[in-house]
């Protein structure tokens, strides 16, 4: 497997555009389009909130239950149209037939994505209009793809792409390639995260959507900003099958070189998401090590990347070891404090904190000069048995709250 | 039931003294005692975090264990006494030998509470001198029990202590009052949430603890200031039955109505808790109706109050109901969206801002207005049943993130 350049656009098969339809105050690109040359499978993962936003309900319902072929992905980011009722629902389905009419497909193979402000009507007209707009602009160039990774953004301060290529054992080439936006693990303001895929993969659909369930868990769902979760995060993989390969249909060895890449992907768009957490200045994972068991090790790891005291320490570069430890303890698992090492890593170097849970007597200089980097590891070892995780998140500074106190305003 | 003025010292049989023993850097009241009369019944409740501070082992040891009469606390808000190890419990036996040597009582007659700095061990010598000048200041006056819940202060900027009086089925009058201190639910750096009460009434200890521990899952375990769970969480009840009343033996109508009154001591101490969270500006209730169970209400209560956003937005004076909408989604409880009322109250008004989940239209201005008073109250209908709760928080600020960026500094 290889990174290569681009996002979704550096995928055989797939356009895309970004534009302004005047839906953000501001003037900025707020609407994208996705469109593949050819029928795609899809699928899909999304938000586990009890209050979903309308395309969400439209997404689930054409990728998990219709199964139809899907062409194309509509997205705009200034309304979320979520707490919208039936004319929410409405304003999906005319969205699609507006997207369906001027690209010339069937309506049921129109995907859609939102994100921003809840409660609020989407402006129908303007939509149909960026719809247009995006129609006209489409390409399949790597700043096309480019383009629409910026119009899905929010408070992102960076547009999010990766694109890798694998070799499949029979030689052929595949690649996945995607975008997302979210700068929190939740926004329901502006609702979260959105992450489109696409793949040239041909693949048996459940083997898609299975390879997209394993995936998530460990990569998008391990990112907290602010442990808020959202009522429109999704995420959508399209597979076109323009690779040509001998379609993956069993968990074979294929399986696990795409499933591989595609963590890759995942893992690469989570990280970039929680270093642009709102108002962060760094990246803050941690690593569990040698808890007892998966779910353990990730109800640790994302206990303490979700904790507020610990990422205002980071926030000051300091080594509150207490506040990681704190939040080890409060995170349901049981484990003995008098047990675990803790590291704390990052470009400046490498520092034992704790042995066995007492405090090495370490510099806190040195640590302070390691947490003042803007990719931050905590390690901490367990010592109960064979399994890691990792979570990711960000310190919260004055700016998290600027950003926050006033969103609407 | 009557509000009566004081604290710990306002009911019958309790001394209290606050010093500072040079503990803070600060020279500010590191150091506080409390001293009954009398041997008395102790009843404790202690925090779930997986790592207990030395103080909450050696508390729990004597209240839930070995179950003999209580005389005095010892509590010191300098250093948390956690992640010590063997020293650390050391420390303890120490710290309660020093006061049972000056006070003239048997070592196991004494409790600890400690709060502050995580994994730096006590100074004994200045404890012991703490200790020392302690016994000298005892005394009964309400300003005794005023410089206590002083000395118990961190990053808190005022002292929190209510005192009650009720009378029982014979006529008796009995006395509740106490101190607590935490401006946050927890900081494991400062180690969150002590809370000291006394009483005077007569009680089987079966009966006491039992009061207890129904009465702190509905108001201390209610307040969230930044959803992290400390080391150190403690609340202990102490009753010397000198108020003569016929012993409370069964859960007959003299147990609820002393019941009734320890929940109002402890809801009070719980809000003025949640009101002074670190960087707070205001007090931030959410009330949950009509849902359908108790437990539900709970989660749901908790869940608005946990929420970053929606205390960024109450910061921000920003009627955001999607944020709390949201919140509602992801606290796990099942409910229909579609349902829901919510309303925001304060002095300023009341003002309906969501009528079965659609927008009332309501005033964007009276709404800021609601909001921008320091006590704020938001209601959520479910129609669901008859089960209600109440969760405590506060708003998130610049000062929250200044206060916690830098706390050991």
């Amino acid at each position: 497997m290889q990174l290569v350049e681009g996002g979704i656009t550096a995928v055989r098969g797939f356009e895309a555009a970004g534009v302004s339809a005047g839906i953000k105050k501001n003037g900025k690109a707020d609407m994208a389009m996705i469109l593949s040359k050819v029928p795609c499978l899809a699928a899909g993962t999304f938000t586990s909130n009890r209050v979903k936003a309308a395309p969400v309900i439209w997404d689930r319902d054409h990728i998990l239950i219709k199964k139809e072929p899907v062409r194309a992905v509509v997205v705009n980011s200034g309304i979320a149209n979520a707490c919208t009722g039936k004319l929410g629902l409405e304003a999906c389905q005319k969205t699609a037939s507006a997207a369906a009419a001027v690209l010339g497909l069937p309506e049921d193979s129109v995907l859609l994505g939102s994100t921003g402000v809840i409660g609020r009507q989407l402006p129908l007209d303007r939509i149909t209009r960026g719809v247009e707009l995006l129609a006209e602009e489409l390409g399949d160039t790597l700043e096309h793809g480019h383009q629409a990774a910026q119009a899905i953004m929010t408070t992102d301060t960076v547009p999010k792409e990766v694109a890798v290529s694998l070799s499949l054992s029979d030689g052929t080439e595949v690649m996945i390639g995607g975008m997302c936006k979210g700068s929190g693990m939740i926004h329901p303001n502006m609702c979260t995260m959105l992450a489109f895929l696409g793949t040239d993969a041909a693949m048996n659909p459940d083997r898609l959507q299975q390879a997209l369930s394993e995936v998530v868990p460990d990569t998008f769902n391990m990112v907290s900003v602010d442990g808020d979760t959202s009522t429109n995060d999704t995420c959508i993989l399209l597979a076109n099958g323009l690779a040509g390969n001998s379609p993956i249909e069993t968990e074979d060895e294929d399986y696990r070189l795409f499933k591989d890449a595609l963590r890759y992907v995942c893992e690469s768009l989570a990280k970039m998401m929680a270093k642009d957490g709102e108002g962060a200045t760094c990246l803050f994972e941690c690593q569990v090590i040698h808890a007892d068991t998966k779910d353990h090790a990730k109800q640790l790891a994302r206990s303490v990347v979700s904790s507020t005291l610990t990422k205002a320490a980071i926030a000051g570069h300091d080594a509150n070891w207490g506040r990681i430890l704190c939040a080890l303890g409060y995170s349901g698992v049981d484990f003995d404090p008098d047990k675990v090492d803790l590291c704390l890593i990052s470009s400046a170097g490498r520092i034992q904190i704790l042995e066995d849970g007492v405090d090495t007597g370490y510099s806190e200089e040195q640590a302070s000069e390691i947490l003042s980097k803007d990719e931050i590891r905590a390690v901490a070892d367990m010592k109960m048995g064979d399994a890691d995780a990792a979570a990711w998140g960000c310190d919260i500074t004055h700016e998290y709250i600027r950003i926050n106190a006033d969103y609407r305003s």
